[in-house]
């Protein structure tokens, strides 16, 4: 295993990472990656064993349902680059026997490659969304033949690919990128049915970086992003060269949706998880504020705050429902049942704006006009600060503001941003969660119900639509 | 046990029933009453057994998790007499030992009460909601005092109530009234405190009866409400004499509220059981008549299937959560969390009229206007009539016309305005609904989780509000 | 014109209208039926004239926009059969000229059509939408040739038509049936190219009648329906023969659709006014039963009744800015603008049932369990119910009763059902408003603002979607 | 009148801004504040005429419907500080005659104040939210009375004002601060009764400021914030003097509100007018996303985009309804009509955050993952971005980009976020919509309509609620 210092220096590889139009020849130079690769090395450091063969026990796939309940709290802690590591040596392992029924030599190499990745400590980020080109269109009928990743190149030790992988969460901080068909391919296009673990730093990869950390300003200012952002890569494969040990599909189009639906698995348990707890941290902000504010006991004030723990409560049911049901892969890996975790997300993302929106109804404009924390510091100002910002009842104004400033970095400024984009567009989209929900849902049962209550029998035999 | 015959003829007991203005002295010769007093009959003979101290089985408590889960679909099974039964049962057993720590000589009594109850096949129904007069007053500020349920004189045997319960479904086909304060009582209303089981054939007792029957036309244009609609009652008592070993709560104003308390417990498995299958059902009309109208794959209209059946897990989901996180008295009766079960509740009662909007969305205006059963009785016009309903590729104008009957019965006629109405109030209303889950929500850990999230220390203790 | 009584007489003209599978020789005799006709045949009179050549001043187009404006209290007195009357005479005149544009000779048939009609003080009804079997399909592909209205058969002075249109208002108390093709039509679909005028008693032409009238019970307990309902009615066409001069489309595929769009002028005029006072008439008995619960001042109350009350002002709004944008045909007839008019009703019928659910919540169950008229009559009961219904300071019981027996009958019945189908179902439902607004919105300036706003330049000319 | 250079030299006055704990010295060498200072100095030189006497002509009321209506466009164009300063000069004309009536001397004090204004070509920002200390408690019960702007001392020429203000818009880099009480003050609050005109460099007064201004990065990442945001500021009075000659209101109570309510009306017209435009950039944005992502011809996002014309539409036609019943003050000056534009403000308030949402949602996660404008330029990433950012059919893939990156500037960071915020909060926040909304619809009128409908009389005279 890797010690932070020494995940630090691994970073040191020869990688070509842009922020900002600049290549970045020291990560840790660049604020806005600095401090989540600190992130990074803090949880390296947390795991640490010295212990001969230890690997971070976070890495291993629950075996029943109460393990998998127990994973829980466990991945609400971790940094995203942990995360999806986690989601990505589960998806491989999923993924393998799948992939073995029609290629038998695959699934040796992806054991191989998850024991040395477990082994040597590394970050493995999944990428999956290609560029896609004209989105109304498949891979093989575009204007470029490489909006979709593909293999342009073939050698007797490996093969070359060319294209890009979008919205890659902490790419330019990890080792590997493992890249997936984002969807299921079709014959005529073996070519983009590549699946494959790639270097960071391999010839020919680029990796830009945005970022929702503060590009300046005062850290107090920032509380949660100058801690917990990470930042997103779009990921350049210019000719890559994938030696065949790292190859985990290559021409099965039949098989090139058993990664993206074994990621699904793994990366809805964190996903909605994460919306499970971010829905109770929107109700206690809210509480937190209207006492500050004084107006707790407001009814309208009140009423919001029910409608927002009815909406947290919900998404809990539905995280307890997806648990209670939890389904076993063949090797008896335990995940969230499928159904009940995309009407979770579908619910939680498509709520999560009005969640805001009584948040900053309760709050107040305060949100984005109170005062900074470094004017609190001025030796002038902070009396009259204080002063003016204590919410009465001995709430102190730097406290009250400190709220506002949590508030605003959260839900109203760049971070708040990625949440509202993110929540939506993670796991597919909305419209991507609704096609599977409509997919899984028992309909045959629905329309028996239903005839049932209408005191109907089924409709005439000769009359059903094939 | 009864039969179905006995319980006929257990109803001609010189009961006060009226309907529409006339007192109904053959309950069996008012279509409307008739109608699920047989349901009722039905399920008297469904359970009968003429075994020596038999009793039904499905009024006995779960005793675990596992059997209140196996419950449900039983419970849904019942006619809305026995279930309420079952609910009325339920609530004493689970009230007696708390009356009993204030009024030892109660717990007795409960037991035999419910023993013989059981023991006798009674049907008993629950009577909380008061006439409550200025309904922003409470009991004792009323310009007419008898606005709730009150004892209004003492007898050695026991004492005499005046009063009137309101929305009681099943009153005129049933036994026994459980009468129940609504609402927690104070010191000074000690009169208001009284929870007794009153006999329907009762001197002084009138019941009244509304029903979402079919007043006239043909029962096959309304194939739900002619089978399953129950009528509700308003029950007044007028000066009612309660022998003392029916008497449950008299004056022990701080027990007021256990009994409603006790009840919403059970009330609600039902109530939110229901509204889940409901749920379903609505999916499952919607997806028929969207087949039968040769609509089914296009693309606004899925959507509108997609969002009822998002809409039908989630209500699943919390109950899902209800059960999984089941609770159990100190006697060992298992009931469905609180607050799941209220949260599904509210997100059922607020998204019905939606969901009823997308059916008829869905439907068409044939939901009103397609022909009646008669109609396609009719010589000259069934042919017509078949050839002009058909949705073709061999769906049948019968068929299909069944659909919209079945549908209008079900949400736009008189038993699916019960259901608009009862959806929303049933367990108190929307609001008494929000008061729980306020109550029962955790804050403290949300506040906690907010607090974390922001990267906040807790508000300094100084500044607690106490 | 026409006295009510001569209206009377003039419906036993040997008209097929079938109620319940009967053939209904004397329309009176059906209570249904004879109170919607003596409500039409109450306006009779009412703008009765014995002055030679007097005709109904309503159905006058309007010719400015003051008209236009002065015209909507007028639409909202008259009974459905005259207001639709005046609908499709409306739209004939609109249609002519365009029609008239490839078929010279009918112009002068549609004036004169019209002449007639106004002087004989006829009803006429619209025929808009017809069978549609498989309503996926074009009327050329359907399985029965007959699912849409068509030509059958043609002589020297008149054509054969076949078919039924559905949803028609009033047929069964009108003399003329104003038939029009549903939608645009295509080359090889001549024979659905027909628009002509069909008396209800035409050899071949059959009406059945669905009701929402009270088809039982007391009237007092149905104080709306019992007064304003209008059947609905099914139009069979099995071969009937329609004379040349009642022809006003045949076979001109490129304007058949202009009969439907002229239609829609008119009907959303009347069909938007009357949402904007339904929805002011809930704000009102939303107030008038919270004032009579005693709840008025109740916080959570009011905030329900401000949220009907902005709901009601919007959608006024949306009607003000139709009429200040009224536009006028060529012949110089004002109707409102199409966009607002679609807007404004889309969004009346997607919140109707929100509102219907804040009423419901703001009343309380008593809405479908409160005592009926009858009961209050009974010597026994009354003083009960007085006692027991009544609200509290003064508010009496029979006062408070009759609001709920009005909300039941306006919400939560077969009326109410009524209106939350036809609400969605009118003028095409909600899908084809949105194609209109769709189509109507100035999507260029939309972009154009958009660009600006964004500070960006149009997108690169050659870059362009054709 | 002043050109820019004497606007830019005229904020060289001592005035004490604080900008992130510094005070500054020269605003001009703080880019947050440099950016909005020179967006007003440009509207300074646009609008300067040397002629003598000339005044800046959007600073005049309109005085018709028709002038009204003409100045929204004119109003859409103005910087914030110039939109406040005719919202402020406004505020005083309407409000001058009504104090008046008790305090005769203010009216000529009132009216020489504006005309110095419009003379010296002053900006004026509204002063109106108090720090207001406990919320749920007034002025005169705060812990700290200086919690509201209030007098705490009397001279012969003058007061001295204590307190201070928040979310005052502009305020650094304007010259006046019109100070206002924020609601109605009653009896014993006289000292809180105060509205006067204080200099920003008056002594005592220091100025805070919150900026949506990128703090660093490339202004092309920030196509709108960079050109358009404006500073926030907190205002404080610690014991600053107002001369006689500048007092408007003092301890006149019971005139307390008039100011509020007249900066009300005007402030409606531009914070309406805005929000309708915004409705329709998002439909701009959302169509020309979908149009470069090859998808606005998918059934799902044409539905989405649907939504959103028709929320457009709806603020449009709300507006247009304010303008129609312009009503007129005593004076002669035209504002919208309150009841539609408090609507109108309410449902773009409450809808704003679900539009985006449909944005986010149509757009992609490229929202906030796509390459920066920096990223563009590095000669080895262009090529690699323009080819993997090309949306298909000729869509320039940096043209693509700069959409991503303006929606994200409008709507996912912190421009975004303050328009989350203020789109809530301007003109009061939500609650206080509705409480004026209640308060102007006409509840009598409803009620008779409700009745009217119902077929009721109105309720027993006997039995009113006083």
């Amino acid at each position: 295993m890797l010690t932070g210092q020494e995940y630090r220096a691994s970073l040191r590889d020869g990688r070509r990472v842009y922020f900002q139009g600049r290549l970045v020849e020291d990560l840790e130079s660049e604020p806005a990656l600095a401090a989540p690769l600190a992130a990074i090395a803090g949880n390296y450091d947390k795991y640490y064993s010295a212990a001969p063969g230890a690997v971070n026990p976070v890495l291993l796939a629950p075996r029943s349902q109460a393990e998998l309940r127990d994973r829980i709290p466990v991945l609400m802690e971790l940094d995203l680059a942990l995360n999806v590591t986690y989601q990505s040596l589960m998806t491989l392992l999923v993924a393998a026997p799948k992939v073995a029924a029609v290629a038998p030599e695959i699934a040796p190499r992806i054991h191989a490659y998850v024991d040395q990745a477990r082994q040597r400590d590394l970050r493995v980020v999944e990428c999956i969304t290609d560029a896609k080109g004209n989105r109304s269109r498949p891979p093989a009928a575009q204007d470029d033949p490489d909006a979709y990743v593909r293999v342009v190149g073939r050698r007797a030790d490996g093969v070359i690919i060319r294209g890009a992988k979008l919205h890659i969460t902490a790419a330019a901080l990890a080792h590997d990128l493992m890249v997936m068909p984002t969807k299921t391919m079709k014959p005529g296009e073996e070519d983009y049915a590549i699946a494959c673990a790639v270097p960071v730093n391999a010839p020919g990869v680029h990796v830009t970086a945005t970022t929702y950390h503060p590009l300046a300003g005062d850290p107090r200012d920032f509380p949660v992003s100058s801690q917990d952002s990470m930042p997103d890569s779009m990921c350049i494969f210019d000719d890559v060269f994938v030696p065949a040990e790292r190859i985990f599909l290559d021409g099965q189009t039949a098989q090139a949706a058993v990664f993206a639906h074994s990621l699904g698995l793994w990366e809805r348990l964190g996903g909605t998880s994460f919306m499970v707890v971010q829905a109770d941290e929107l109700v206690g902000l809210a509480q937190l504020i209207a006492e500050a504010n004084g107006l707790a006991r407001v009814s309208h004030v009140r009423e919001k705050i029910d409608e927002m723990i009815i909406h947290a409560t919900l998404l809990r049911a539905g995280l307890e429902a997806a648990l209670t049901h939890a389904q076993a892969t063949p090797e008896g890996y335990f995940y969230p049942d499928d159904m009940y975790t995309n009407v979770t997300k579908y619910q939680a993302a498509t709520q999560f704006n009005t969640m805001v929106r009584h948040l900053h109804d309760i709050a107040g404009g305060a949100v984005v006009t109170a005062p900074s924390a470094a004017d609190f510091d001025n030796p002038t100002l902070r009396p009259l600060l204080e002063k003016y910002m204590a919410g009465g009842d001995g709430v102190p104004g730097d406290y009250r503001a400190s709220l506002f400033r949590a508030i605003r970095d959260l839900t109203a400024d760049a971070y708040g941003g990625w949440h509202l984009v993110t929540n939506i567009q993670s796991g597919g989209g909305l419209f991507a969660q609704r096609l599977v929900t409509r997919r899984l849902y028992d309909m045959d049962r629905a329309k028996a119900l239903a005839l049932k209550a209408a005191g109907l029998p089924a409709r005439p035999a000769a009359a059903e639509t094939p």
